[in-house]
C-alpha cells in the first residue's frame, strides 16, 4: 500500500472552503465525517468521501481540514492502515489513546478565535451536530452547516450513485403486507401523538415497503427517504425503478386505493423541500418524529418546538422482532447456508494439506457453495477468512498482501454470510485441519463454554442483552483471559447483518429488552497477537422457555440456535466441560444431524453428509 | 396508622406561597423534595419537610403542592404506607405504573398558562433542576428558587439542626493525614484545570478532614461543607464543636502552618455567600469543581461558565478505594459483629421455640449483642427483622402494629449492621428454627449459589460491577425466580452504609469500575409475596486475583469476603450445589470457625462458640 498524495486535492478543498460559490461566508475549518446521508454502515462508492480526500478507507475515521492542518480520527482497528494509506499531510489522531485530543479540542487548540467549522449537514447525524456545535459554540466558534458538499465540488470524478433495480418480497416472505405496517406505525404515531414519521435509514425503508434492492454491497437496501403521515405516504426514490410493472403493482400505484394507502412517488432529492414545506404547515400540536440519528438537515426541517425525536423508531423496534414467516424464511436461509459450510469444510480438510489453498482462495470457495443454493443473492459482509496471526486481528478480510496460505499447523477462522430471499447468515467457526495443540484446545474450550452460557441462558422477559454478556466472558475470565469486542448483535431478515435495537455487549448501549421473535448472534471469541484467533459464532433466536417456577407471572426467554453447522469437537477439551455443557454439544449436533443431514440428502451431496456425520458424532467424556 | 390531617398545614403553605415576606412573586405551585441541602440518604428530623407537610414518612417520595392540588410521587415499595399516612387532600401517584402522570406532565397539566413553580434551590439536586426546568420552561411556566424554604415557614416546632460534638479518627484508621488528601484533591483538581472544589456530600467532608460526627441517625456525618482551594481550606461548620481541644488538635487550628493547610472556619450558613464572593471574583480558566448533585443553589452561585460539574467527585471515587488501614479496620468490625450475630443466633435458637421473640425483641437483642462489642457506636441503618411473610417486604422495619411472633414454622430474615469506630457492617442471614421446606430450601440455595457466583467471580480489572449482576440471578432464572432488587451496593469505612460510586445492579447506573480496596455488599434475594423473604448478603473486599493467564497484562480481581458469620448449612439442598459450590461454603465455614472461632474464645464465649463450631461443620454429599 503506498500513501495517497492528497496534496493537490487538500489545495483545492481549501479553496472551495472560502469561495462563495460553496459557502456563504470562508469556513475556517471543514468536516468530512464516514457516513451517508442515512446513517448507513456500509456506504456506496460515491458516498466514500473522506476516504477520497484521505486515502484512508477503513470503516470508521472522521476527517477535519483547516486551512493549515488535516488530521483524521480513528480507532485501534485503524491505525496501521490509516499510518499506511495516508500521506504526510495529514495527522493521525488516535482515538482511546490517553493524549488524543476531542476533534472539538483539537479544534478549538488550532482555529483562529470566532472561526466557522463547515459540515455537511446532511451526513451529520443530529445528536452528533449538537454535541459538537455546543462545544464548538462554548469556546466562541461556530459549527455552520454547508449546504453544498465540499468534497463532491472537488471530486471531478465520483460514482454516480446506484440506482439498481428493486425486489419486491410478497407475504410469503414477509409475513405483514406494507399495508398493514403503515397502519401499525400510525398507531405509533398516535400513541404519541405525532403526526408525521420520517424514515431516514435505508433498511428502515426498506422493510416498510416490503422491498429489497442492491445500492449498497452487502446491504440489500436501496436509497429511498419515505414521509408517513396520518393520511398520506410519500416515497422519494429515483430513477426508473418505480416503472417497474412488478413494483407497481406491488406498491399498487396504478390500484384505485384509499386516499391514506396511496403513494405519492418524488424524487430523492425532493426530501428537503418536502420537509421544509411540512415544518412551514404545522400548527401546534403536530410533531414530527425523527430519530436523533437522523441527519441535521432533515432535522433542521422542522421547527424546534414541533420535533419529537427519539434514539429508536418505532419502525427499528418493529422490525427487530421477527415474525412467523421471517422466522421460518431464517430457518431455511440458515440450513442453506449450514450445507454450503458442509460442503467448504469437506473440501478444505481435502485441500488443505495439499498446500494450495489460500485465504483468498478459501472465501472464493465458501461464496461459490453459498451461490449454488436456492434464492442466494450474494455475501451479506465481506468475508473474514484468516488462518494463524491474521486470525487475531478481528476485522481482517484478506488481500493479497495479507493472504495465507492454509495448513494443517494453524488455526483457521472463517467469518462469512449471505443474504438469500429468504433470510440473512452470519456464521463463525474454527477450525484445525491437522493436531491443535492442548493450548489452543483450552483456549477454544472456554471459548464454547462462553457461547454456551449465551445460547442457553434462561432469563426474564424484558431483560435487556446487555446484562447477558458476561456469561460468555465467565470461563475465559477464570483464567484471566477475555476479549476485546461486544458478544453478538441484532440480525435482520434478508436485510443488513448488523441492525438495532437489541445486541449483546459490555459496552454502554441502550438496547431494547429482548422479546421473543428477535434475532441476534452469540458470538466470543479468544485472539492471541501473533498466533492465532477463535470465534464460535451462531445465530440464535430468541424464544419462550418453559421454567419449573414463573415468578410474577413475568415468562422466561432463552435462545434457539438458527445456525447449524458443526462444532470442531478435535477443538474441544471435554474434560473442561460440566455435564450440562457436554449435553448441549451432543444435542447441538444431533440436530445438525437431523436437519442439515436431511437437505444434503436431498441435495444428493453425499460426501458433505458423510462429513457431517463425522463430525456430529458424540462428544464421549474420558474421565 | 391513621393519616395526618394537612386542612389546616396546606392551607397556611398556600398562603405563603402568595405571601411576598417569602416570595418575590406568588408561586403556583410549591415543590417539597425529600433530601436535605447535601442529598444525603438518610435526613436528620429538622429535614423531614416531605413528612412534615403529608404525613407520609417513607424514605422517598416528593411532594407537589398547587393551589388547588396536593400530590405526593412514591414508588411501589411505599404504595400502601403512603395511603395510610395521608389524608383526602393528598393524590397519591404511584411512580413505575404506566398511567401514573410524571411530575413535569401533571404540573403542565393542572397549572394556568405562564405559572410560577417554586422549590427550595437549596434542597434540589442541580442535576433535577435542569430537568425540571427545562420540561416547565418548554411548556410555558418557570421553575423558580424561592430562597426561604416555605415549609420551615409554617412550621412553628421544627426540631433544631443537629449539632453534635464530633469524632477524631487518627492514622491508624484513616491511613492517610487529612493534609494528605487534600494534596491529593489538589492534584486532581490541577489535573482537571479547577481553582476551586466544593465539597456538598456529609460522608466527604467526614472524609475528607478525617472527622465523624453524628447529626443524623446511622450515618457518622455531621452537617458541614468544604471549599478547597488551590491555596486555601474553608470549613462551614457549625456550633461549638470547634471549641473541642482534640478537634482542635486534630486540625491543627491552633497551629503555624504552610498557609495552604491553615483551615479557616466559617459559618454553616454562609456558604452561599462564600461560593458568591469566590464566583465574582473568578477570572478566565478558574474554574470551580461541583458535583452534579450539590444544590442548586451553590451551583448557581459560579457562573454558567466557570462552573466544572460531574457525577462524581474525585472525593467520592477515592474514599471508595479503602487503603490497608482501612480495609484491617473493616475486617475487626466485622469480626465483632460476627461475635455479635454468633451470640444472637445461638440465643434465638434457644428462646424461639419458646414462642416468646418478637421481631422487635430480636432486634433489639441484636443491637444489644453488638453494642457489648469493642468501638461500637451505633447501627448502621434499622434493624431488618422480619418473619413469615414480613420477610417478603424487601424493606421491612418492624413496628408494633406489624410485629411477628419468631416460630419453629417460619422462615427468620435478618438484615442488620452497625457502624463500629473501625468500621462499618451490613449483614443478612436467612434461618429457620425448625424444618424448612424442601421448596424453602430449593429456593434458598438458588440464592446462595447466585451468591457465591458473585463472590468467587474472576474479572478484569476495568470491570464495572453493573456486568456482574447476572451472575448472582442465573441459578434463579433458570427456574423462572428474580428478585427486583440490585444485587449490591458500596460499603463506607465507619461512614455511610451505602456509598458510591460502584455497585453491582442491573438499573442504568454510572458506575465506576471496580478496584482492588472497594467494598461492596453481595446480596442476592428471592421473596415470595405473602410467605416468606430470602437474602443472603456479606459485605466483600475487591481483591487482585491469581489467574492462570493473564490477557493483555490487565490483571484479574476477585471478591474476599469481609463478613464472617455461618449460613445456616439446613437450608441448603446440597444436591443442588456444583462441587466448586459446595468447597465453597465449606471454605468459608473453615474460615468462620478459625477467625471467629479464636475472636469467640479469647472473649470468652462459649456457649456461642458451641454454636459456631455445630454451623459450619462441613456439608455432606450425599450422593
Amino acid at each position: 500500500m503506498s500513501p495517497k498524495i492528497t496534496t493537490e486535492l487538500l489545495k483545492r478543498l481549501r479553496q472551495v472552503m472560502k469561495n462563495p460559490k460553496y459557502v456563504q461566508e470562508p469556513v475556517q475549518a471543514y468536516i468530512v465525517p464516514s457516513g451517508d446521508a442515512h446513517q448507513s454502515e456500509y456506504i456506496a462508492p460515491c458516498d466514500c468521501r473522506r476516504a477520497f480526500i484521505s486515502g484512508f478507507s477503513g470503516s470508521a475515521g472522521t476527517a477535519i481540514v483547516t486551512e493549515q492542518h488535516a488530521a483524521m480520527w480513528t480507532d485501534g482497528r485503524y491505525f496501521l492502515q490509516a499510518a499506511h494509506q495516508m500521506d504526510n499531510n495529514w495527522t493521525l489522531m488516535k482515538m482511546g489513546l490517553k493524549d488524543t485530543p476531542s476533534q472539538e479540542d483539537w479544534l478549538v487548540s488550532v482555529l483562529p478565535e470566532g472561526s466557522k467549522v463547515g459540515v455537511d449537514p446532511f451526513i451529520i447525524p443530529t445528536d452528533q451536530w449538537k454535541r459538537m456545535s455546543k462545544a464548538l459554540r462554548s469556546a466562541g466558534h461556530d459549527l455552520v452547516p454547508v449546504k453544498e458538499n465540499l468534497i463532491d465540488a472537488i471530486w471531478t470524478d465520483c460514482p454516480q450513485r446506484p440506482c439498481k433495480p428493486l425486489i419486491t418480497l410478497d407475504l410469503s416472505y414477509t409475513g405483514v403486507s406494507w399495508r398493514d405496517k403503515i397502519v401499525a406505525l400510525r398507531s405509533k404515531m398516535a400513541e404519541r401523538k405525532v403526526m408525521w414519521f420520517v424514515v431516514t435509514a435505508l433498511d428502515e425503508v426498506a422493510w416498510l415497503f416490503n422491498l429489497r434492492g442492491s445500492d449498497v454491497e452487502y446491504n440489500p437496501v436501496f436509497f429511498a427517504y419515505a414521509v408517513i403521515g396520518m393520511n398520506t405516504i410519500r416515497l422519494f426514490i429515483d430513477g426508473d425503478r418505480m416503472m417497474d410493472p412488478v413494483v407497481r403493482e406491488h406498491l399498487q400505484l396504478d390500484s384505485t386505493l384509499e386516499p391514506e394507502f396511496k403513494i405519492q412517488v418524488m424524487p430523492y432529492g425532493s426530501i428537503l423541500s418536502e420537509l421544509q414545506a411540512i415544518g412551514a404547515g404545522l400548527s401546534p400540536k403536530e410533531k414530527v418524529w425523527l430519530s436523533d440519528k437522523a441527519s441535521y438537515a432533515l432535522t433542521e426541517a422542522i421547527p424546534k418546538a414541533y420535533r419529537y425525536l427519539t434514539l429508536y423508531t418505532p419502525i427499528c423496534i418493529a422490525k427487530a422482532v421477527k415474525n412467523a414467516s421471517e422466522t421460518e424464511g431464517m430457518r431455511r436461509a440458515h440450513i442453506k447456508d449450514a450445507v454450503a459450510l458442509c460442503e467448504l469444510f469437506n473440501w478444505l480438510e481435502k485441500e488443505v494439506p495439499k498446500g494450495t489453498v489460500t485465504e483468498i482462495i478459501a472465501a472464493n470457495k465458501a461464496e461459490e457453495f453459498r451461490s449454488q443454493q436456492k434464492e442466494f443473492v450474494e455475501l451479506s459482509f465481506a468475508t473474514i477468512s484468516s488462518t494463524g496471526p491474521n486470525g487475531a486481528i478481528i476485522h481482517y478480510k484478506p488481500v493479497p498482501e495479507t493472504n495465507r496460505t492454509l495448513s494443517v499447523n494453524e488455526i483457521y477462522l472463517l467469518d462469512s454470510g449471505a443474504q438469500y430471499k429468504d433470510g440473512t447468515t452470519d456464521v463463525t467457526r474454527t477450525m484445525h485441519f491437522g493436531t491443535p495443540s492442548a493450548y489452543e484446545k483450552e483456549c477454544f474450550t472456554y471459548v464454547l463454554k462462553g457461547h454456551i452460557a449465551v445460547s442457553a441462558a434462561i432469563f426474564p422477559n424484558g431483560t435487556k442483552g446487555h446484562l447477558l454478556d458476561s456469561f460468555a466472558r465467565s470461563a475465559l475470565w477464570d483464567c484471566g483471559l477475555d476479549y476485546l469486542h461486544g458478544t453478538g448483535h441484532g440480525v435482520g431478515s434478508f436485510l443488513n447483518v448488523h441492525e438495532g435495537p437489541c445486541g449483546i455487549t459490555y459496552k454502554t448501549f441502550a438496547d431494547e429488552p429482548l422479546e421473543a421473535g428477535m434475532i441476534v448472534s452469540d458470538e466470543p471469541g479468544y485472539y492471541e497477537d501473533g498466533s492465532f484467533g477463535i470465534r464460535i459464532e451462531n445465530v440464535v433466536l430468541v424464544i419462550p422457555a418453559e421454567t419449573k417456577y414463573n415468578f410474577k407471572n413475568r415468562g422466561s426467554l432463552t435462545f434457539e440456535p438458527l445456525t447449524l453447522v458443526p462444532i470442531q469437537t478435535k477443538m474441544i477439551d471435554v474434560n473442561l466441560l460440566t455435564e450440562k455443557e457436554w449435553n448441549w454439544v451432543n444435542e447441538y449436533h444431533q440436530k445438525c444431524r437431523e436437519v442439515i443431514g436431511a437437505e444434503l440428502e436431498r441435495q444428493g451431496r453425499h460426501e458433505a453428509l458423510r462429513w457431517l456425520l463425522r463430525e456430529t458424532e458424540p462428544l464421549v467424556r474420558v474421565q
